[in-house]
């Protein structure tokens, strides 16, 4: 089989070798609970509590404001539903951009009788803070706005946001979900200005099966998962040592690379995004510049079906994502487009072959 | 330092090697999103698919009728809360022997207004079909017991309260938690009469961070974690592949080593309570044959404190859970208790040692 060149890193990352090796050898030499009192538990433990503190060093925040999830979506979920049950009743601010995991739970919420504002982008696919600031109301608790887009990596501005309403409503709590933004942009948390970020193992080079939930201290939230009290009460469930460990590593290795990486594929971006401005059939979705470092996302007028164009460039050696990303319908983007997403192993001759291969495609 | 002796399998069992090793396979070779359309996401669907096959072969239930999801904690919650939802309101029988991911669930949804009957075991420790017959009311819609006492080990009788009660009224839901029972009862969905069942890898030598609900077809349920709609839409967020591989394989182990180990530690079990029996100091929590191989728990009576005794036996070199149990402080049981628990690893000698030191240590 002919080298597959894989461009789908935002759908997921491969494991980076030394997570999976940090990971193989705590899963060897400690299995224990943590709730355990003995020598193991508390071993098990520790090894948990040291990745905690790693995470929050990297984030700039303390230990006890990171709440260990399933996933990203559970993190959504939790920070959604668990302040929506807090407050019980008001109004939520989010935009259209968001991932299911955010949209579905404020979905839900709106049939149990919360009030709830969509928030469009620009033609640019941009958040505009001051329409933000136009949506407030006396009972919005809740903004929950993606750092950066899943589908055409347009960049909000979260710390603008967060600074604007903070000065008008000093009490609403801020939600971003960090998890496309994490490998490449400045996630400190008190920098956002954000009560509550969202991100996971996956979309960094990390495990599956791993999320996490920043939750800034004052702010109350209710558990959507009850049991043994774990995580401060807030998400019951033997803690996954492993997994948390293997997030740790994850997020170190991310921000380490972060500056180099981000200037790399930059370039490597902004080298496609020049080749196809020049082809009068393909329209480019998103800001060309406040957009994650490694998002590329096209729309082809001559394919109606951008899941044929995927397969079309699948048979010629690219695994990319086509058609309609699950995100985007209701955005006011083109549902039908092609999302190529680049990461650590992406070289130049990978974007340069993509780049021919596109324009023999389309013509 | 010298070797310890590891007698917490309940609270949790080391990674099967050949589990580990299937497990680090897959994070080398699959890493893509199960939902990217390209081959790569099409091979992790396949691995995906084929360990739920597998898991459902284990089980003798179908496929689609797995839910996965981050712990068996978030599963007891999944058929919980997911049941509730649907119902709206009713009454729900449980019983005082739960672990905490049913026992707060229920309790929260008390505080939401559903009823609740509290089924209590006898001084054996096991639940009476009749007090669940007797305990059924036109608007119960969830019976939920756990399958095998994760404190005192003791068995309920699933099959004959399942036949019981659904002899009366058919439509009732049977949930049961198997966490600890899988490793070594049956667990034929069909057999036991269960319409939901909850396990997961860290009881049965697998990885942590890996639940399931088994959910019985035509069983209804609303999501707890909402997003992109996986698992049939019962569990949205990136299925973690790598992890239900892991769970495949430990519960494929865990059945084929099913009838040799449970006779060869019921036979350590049985050496340990003779031996303690012996004892007045020393009293037996838990019906002495209706209860899982692996699982001996005492109270002694020159200890108030079993975390002490604990700590004693500690430092004698055996890893032992002590004191109160989180689950058992309204079960009628005593809390002030000490759980042996055996596994694959435990070894006649160890036992031999056990019984002598808490001999010596209690006098």
């Amino acid at each position: 089989m002919k080298k597959m060149i894989y461009l789908d890193y935002a759908a997921a990352t491969p494991l980076d070798p030394q997570v999976a090796k940090v990971m193989s050898e705590i899963g060897k030499k400690s299995f224990a609970n943590p709730s355990s009192a003995h020598i193991l538990g508390r071993k098990a433990r520790n090894l948990l509590e040291d990745a905690r503190k790693d995470i929050a060093h990297e984030l700039g925040c303390k230990s006890r404001e990171l709440v260990f999830t399933g996933s990203a979506t559970e993190a959504n979920n939790l920070a959604v539903f668990g302040l929506a049950q807090k407050f019980g009743k008001g109004h939520i601010i989010t935009t259209t951009l968001e991932h299911a995991s955010v949209i579905q739970p404020i979905k839900e919420l709106k049939r149990r009788g919360f009030k709830v504002t969509y928030s469009k982008p620009n033609k640019n696919g941009l958040i505009d803070p001051q329409d933000i600031l136009q949506a407030l109301r006396k009972d919005t608790f809740l903004i929950s706005i993606i750092y950066a887009s899943n589908t055409i990596g347009t960049i909000q501005p979260i710390h603008e946001i967060s600074r604007l309403v903070k000065s008008q409503q000093p009490e609403i709590i801020i939600h971003t979900d960090a998890c496309q933004a994490i490998n490449y942009l400045n996630a400190q948390t008190a920098w956002l200005g954000v009560d509550l970020m969202s991100f996971n193992g996956s979309k960094i080079y990390g495990p599956k099966g791993i999320g996490c939930l920043f939750v800034k201290s004052g702010t109350e939230l209710s558990p959507i998962i009850h049991g043994g009290g774990h995580e401060q009460g807030l998400r019951s469930g033997t803690e996954n040592v492993t997994g948390i460990i293997g997030l740790a590593e994850a997020i170190k290795t991310a921000n380490r690379l972060k500056a180099r990486e981000s200037k790399r594929l930059r370039e490597l971006r902004d080298y496609v995004l020049g080749a196809v401005a020049q082809n009068p059939k393909i329209e480019i979705n998103g800001d060309l510049k406040k957009r994650l470092p490694n998002n590329i996302n096209i729309s082809v007028a001559s394919y109606d079906d951008h899941t044929r164009l995927a397969f079309e460039l699948e048979n010629r050696g690219f695994l990319i994502s086509g058609g309609a990303a699950c995100d985007a319908h209701k955005s006011g983007f083109r549902s039908d487009n092609l999302r190529v997403t680049l990461g650590r192993e992406t070289q130049k001759n990978d974007i340069v072959k993509l780049v021919e291969t596109i324009e023999r495609l389309i013509i």
